[in-house]
């Protein structure tokens, strides 16, 4: 069995990413079905080796892919070798940490962009250290985006088989309403199509959620239904994509764990995160959408209060990292086929 | 032990509402802790038996309490006797029933309100059959209000231990952003604890739920929570009410479900309604809260496309029958202390 070759970004140096990448890849598993391979800093992951006190597990600092050993005990790095150890403050913002993480996620952009890699995963980056390295991301989703030259990109919410597409996320519940639009709906359809590509389903149903109670109601407690969802829905389906809806916003997710749906398309930030939260807080995984590689990431911060206490959950890393190792199979079957 | 007398009203003779009742009442654990009758017709009650072949429960037709066994085996019929059983046709708007079920909300309201009931129960009404009879009212929660001279009253949604207040229910989501007013929400939080004096709790903590994400993150996603949500929950904390908030929507039911609140103010349908809907699809309760009574309903309606087939589930009404009970105690373990 061809394995896909997964690689994983170590995030910022002061934060968790470091720990709960050591503690999935101590576990045998994911090399009975991936080529995983941390970019990242060699010297952070053998601190952290000592740290959490795990035996067994050496590092294999490489320069490029060709020297990697992808055998479970020996964790890959290709290091960029851009912390200074004699600096490195766990739980600290520093423009070093910033700056570093930005160049694991740009690296990990082009393997992935020259398919030298099938996937790969991000481990949390903190905003402050980066801006303090003059970088004006809004976050890697950003730095992806710009390097993949993307404009219509997002993020799939992914929990089990649940996937979520946010319409709108930071802004207030009344310009969640006012951004409410038909062509931006149309655009958001054609994003999750594009997105669920990835999962090579036949036919896919994409479930549009309605803004207002009772999906409006016919009209009588709000319109955004009729004006834009309707009309936007229409028209995907007129181009052969299988969106259904508008679908009352309290039963969406019901009827989507029920199997009814591949994807649903939520309207506003505390919808779509409320379903997530309550279903599973914390095992949420992100995949970004609407670029040409695959990258999934965490649902969580660089969590600087309780970075090298060996302290860290590392189920959702886990979970993120399974997923990539799904889709970049998926990805790797598809390029033997082509 | 003292058992409180719960009063269950049959609702429209045409719906399910004979038979979920009938299916919970041939359950003897109901009566080892509690006094049930129901509020209905007698003949209803009967052929309902006959339809569900159930065997070893009779009815016994009454017309007041003193003749009631309360004794598993026998089903106490508050017997009004309105319905045409040569013209009852299951499943079928008829002004007939819709009166009969008028009379049955009104007469367990009255005894509600002179505690010959310590609880009452309802089981569907059809609205529509209501309207053919001639009555304005919404539902039975306004028959309930105009009786007990009620105007500030509303309802909780109960599942397990979770209670839900929801702030505003059929306008549009946009209608509802502007319904967000300090006094309304004032007034909301008073409602809910008067409400919670049926749990008998220690200064139970309110939970007022935001509208914008993040709780309007500062005033960056919206105004609503500095404005209007918060001066209402430092006004109610002045009086010594233990509100608290605005709680970000997305994790407000999260952290109600570990214990930090008894209850959860709502904001809009959508969201209350979808926290219930994946918790506990079917399963839900409500309670009418600032009137002088106690009175649970179920959350389904009259299922008329199932109604007269011994196909309905009755584990929503046992909920609310149960929960009835479970606050018609406390309520007479008070008044006997007084």
């Amino acid at each position: 069995m061809r394995k896909p070759v997964i690689g994983i970004t170590m995030g910022d140096a002061a934060g968790i990413g470091p720990e709960i990448i050591l503690k999935c890849l101590s576990q045998k598993e994911i090399y009975g079905k991936s080529k995983p391979v941390v970019l990242g800093d060699a010297k952070v992951m053998e601190e952290i080796i000592r740290i959490c006190e795990v035996s067994g597990i050496k590092i294999n600092r490489i320069k490029n892919l060709s020297a990697a050993f992808f055998e479970h005990g020996v964790i890959d790095v290709l290091d960029y070798d851009n912390i200074d150890m004699s600096r490195l403050k766990y739980g600290t913002v520093d423009a070093m940490c910033g700056a570093a993480a930005v160049k694991y996620t740009i690296e990990a952009g082009k393997l992935a962009l020259s398919n030298e890699i099938q996937a790969m995963v991000s481990a949390p980056l903190n905003k402050e250290s980066m801006r303090k390295a003059g970088y004006q991301y809004e976050g890697q989703t950003e730095i992806i985006g710009a390097l993949t030259g993307s404009t219509n990109y997002g993020m799939f919410l992914l929990l089990g088989d649940l996937k979520i597409l946010l319409y709108s996320t930071h802004m207030s519940l009344r310009n969640a309403c006012d951004a409410v639009k038909e062509d931006r709906v149309f655009n958001n359809i054609l994003l999750a199509h594009e997105g669920l590509k990835h999962y090579k389903l036949d036919n896919p149903v994409i479930a549009v959620s309605a803004i207002n109670p009772h999906a409006g109601e016919g009209g009588l407690f709000g319109s955004e239904e009729i004006d834009e969802i309707l009309p936007a829905i229409l028209l995907a389906r007129s181009k052969g994509i299988n969106a259904v809806g508008p679908i009352p916003a309290d039963t969406v997710f019901v009827k989507a764990l029920k199997g009814e749906y591949d994807l649903v398309i939520s309207m506003y930030h505390d919808h779509g995160n409320m379903a997530m939260k309550l279903l599973g807080f914390g095992h949420v995984v992100t995949l970004l959408v609407g670029v040409p590689i695959i990258r999934t990431s965490v649902g969580h911060g660089t969590a600087f209060d309780i970075a090298g206490k060996n302290r860290a959950d590392h189920k959702n890393m886990k979970a993120a990292i399974d997923t990539a190792i799904d889709l970049g199979m998926k990805r790797l079957r598809q390029v033997v086929r082509t």
